[in-house]
């Protein structure tokens, strides 16, 4: 047993707890006032901590999000793996990351409860739509030229087939193979993305 | 107030009552049994009604389920609308078709409601899968020669449209207008349907 001395005065910048608060704190204020309005001071002041601190552990609100979320991406990971690269392998590139992220449950599950939750709530919802939107589809979107519309299509494509195969569970696309499902869909998303 | 003699003895064939006892007894008939399992004679057993009673009713086991799940349409709808008219005009057809029958309220609600359940609980997803491939998609796939595994994907696109209009609410898509969404997705559909 610890001697009462060595007891740690309470929460302190950088302890064991530090990043699990901040995070606790995140999700507080995400569900509170949206992804777009949530800031970085509000979050630090939740969890009182100093702004600095929640800076040192995420780069930015995205990433943040991504954590209090347990997204397993984030979109920092995301849009170079879109943007970098031949234009013209840009969808079966696409495919081929998400179908890899989806496939296995631990990384799938958290994606697919932030799409549950968005679906049955209404918070939840504002939540996930500004994310989505302006964290992810409509950077991917800026950079490449593309308009916001055609990048919803094939984000459209990717989510409904994702909820057929993982969440619906229909046969025959959900023991279709990485291949089929590429060679089916990247034409899709390789047109939206040509303007 | 009426008199005791008046009363109506019990439920009797052809009642003011009939038809909604017999889509009450579906509901509860599909939801244990999925709708593969279902059948009409288990049906008018557990509405305790003559089986032709229910034929007289319901053509088919799937406009049954369509009556119970309250859906604003049957595959008996779709199917024709589909199959029928200029092959090279299906995917514009079919994507106007869906928009139109998802643009009000009261037809989009019970469609929206079926999905949400089907993603939150396992025994409303076995149910809603057996229904969709079985009795609509494979169908479709058949009748045009399609291989099921093409039309589940013409499925995933036109189901994450219609989420992340109607549900999640994304704009740009949530505001687009039906024919900027034809344009956009009728290739795709089109394209799933051309072997």
């Amino acid at each position: 047993m610890s001697k009462p001395a060595r007891r740690r005065p309470g929460r302190r910048p950088g302890s064991a707890d530090t990043r699990g608060e901040i995070l606790a704190a995140a999700r507080r204020v995400f569900a509170e006032k949206g992804f777009d309005k949530a800031t970085v001071r509000g979050i630090a002041k939740e969890a009182e901590v100093d702004p600095a601190l929640v800076h040192h552990y995420f780069d930015t609100k995205a990433g943040m999000f991504a954590a209090a979320m347990q997204l397993p991406i984030t979109p920092d990971d995301v849009i170079p793996l879109v943007v970098e690269g031949p234009r013209e392998e840009l969808g079966e590139r696409l495919v081929r990351f998400l179908l890899g992220v989806t496939a296995a449950p631990e990384t799938r599950e958290p994606l697919v409860a932030l799409i549950r939750s968005a679906m049955t709530n209404e918070p939840a919802a504002a939540m996930f739509r500004e994310f989505i939107t302006n964290a992810v589809l409509f950077q991917v979107a800026d950079r490449l030229g593309v308009p916001h519309l055609r990048i919803e299509a094939a984000f459209g494509q990717m989510l409904g087939v994702i909820l057929a195969r993982y969440v619906l569970e229909l046969e025959p696309i959900a023991g279709a193979s990485e291949d089929e499902l590429v060679e089916l869909l990247g034409p899709t998303i390789q047109r939206y993305f040509t303007v």
